[in-house]
């Protein structure tokens, strides 16, 4: 079983330059529309310290990466690029199991899930949003895990599309009994799909 | 390959009752507030009736079920209960394959995949959206076709979650190379899951 504590989201170093009431608030201010506007490929953490008028080694020093400023401007439950060792690590014959039950505890969590029906919502019906979430999906997680496992990018992206499919169906639809089935039996049902995609 | 042409939406019989200018339209306005309303499940083609001033039997004339009613009501590109017959026939181990290639072929098409996003979107952010949808989808859909395959209620979801979740990917968050993937190579990625779910 994932231990979700260790993935959780990194608030950032408490440090406060003296004098600075909301430096970290105003960087993450910026970056939100940073990301809006450039999407996340074309988003740097130079470009958000100009925006936030800081400098960058203190958007470096809060967040430490770009995934860092993202995970904490997007107020993202985990951070999936922290998660990604947990993932691929472990034998390889279950790791679809390992990531259908990391999907499965993260969305388990009330606070968690609601975060992330709330930026899928928001995916759907705005354009800037769905740019910020694909771009961040499909460089910063799916294609590194992809380039760790050797799967091609089609694969992974079937992998997320199954699991997306099931977040949707399970909270957004709520269809039954798939909403309220126990996390067992969905690992029956999904582990082996999502097995054959990346090493099938 | 499935025929489209087949399980076109009906567009409803033609005629018009004398000086009666849109009793159609009018039908389906009030279908519309009677589905938000109540749901699929609780509307009836009388309630449906009294809400318009109509007998039912001009209902019925019109759109024969309240299947069709909703089909109608929701501008739904294809009847998916129509389908069902095209889907459930032939060979029970290539079912997964004309699921998949019915789906694909269905949200190739500009117009029906955008009546289908739009529906997506709506269910996505409204609540009344999501119960008709969901009712409709699990009543009248997922449960016709569980019942005459023999397939649990959970498993059918299963399937339409990963073709919910490819549909969203491709279209939605439009990630790349699965948006732009032809047929065949997703038939072969993703019918053998479908397969499985439904007789494995």
């Amino acid at each position: 079983m994932t231990d979700m504590a260790e993935v959780r989201r990194r608030p950032g170093r408490p440090g406060r330059r003296p004098g600075a009431a909301d430096t970290r608030g105003e960087i993450l201010t910026a970056a939100r529309r940073v990301f809006a506007e450039k999407g996340f490929d074309k988003a740097t953490i130079r470009g958000i310290a100009r925006a936030a008028g800081v400098d960058p080694a203190l958007v470096h020093h809060y967040f430490e990466t770009k995934d860092g400023v993202f995970v904490a401007a997007m107020r993202l439950p985990v951070d999936p690029v922290a998660a990604i060792p947990l993932i691929v690590s472990g034998p390889r014959e279950e790791i679809g199991e390992r990531l259908v039950r990391f999907i499965l505890t993260m969305t388990g969590e009330p606070a968690a899930r609601e975060r992330i029906l709330a930026l899928l919502r928001t995916a759907m019906v705005n354009e800037q949003g769905v740019t910020m979430l694909r771009e961040f999906f499909a460089s910063a997680v799916l294609g590194r895990v992809g380039a760790e496992l050797g799967v091609p990018p089609i694969r992974m992206q079937a992998a997320f599309s199954q699991m997306l499919g099931v977040v949707m169906a399970r909270y957004i639809m709520r269809l039954e009994p798939l909403g309220s089935a126990d996390t067992e039996e969905l690992v029956g049902l999904l582990a082996p799909t999502i097995q054959r995609y990346l090493t099938g």
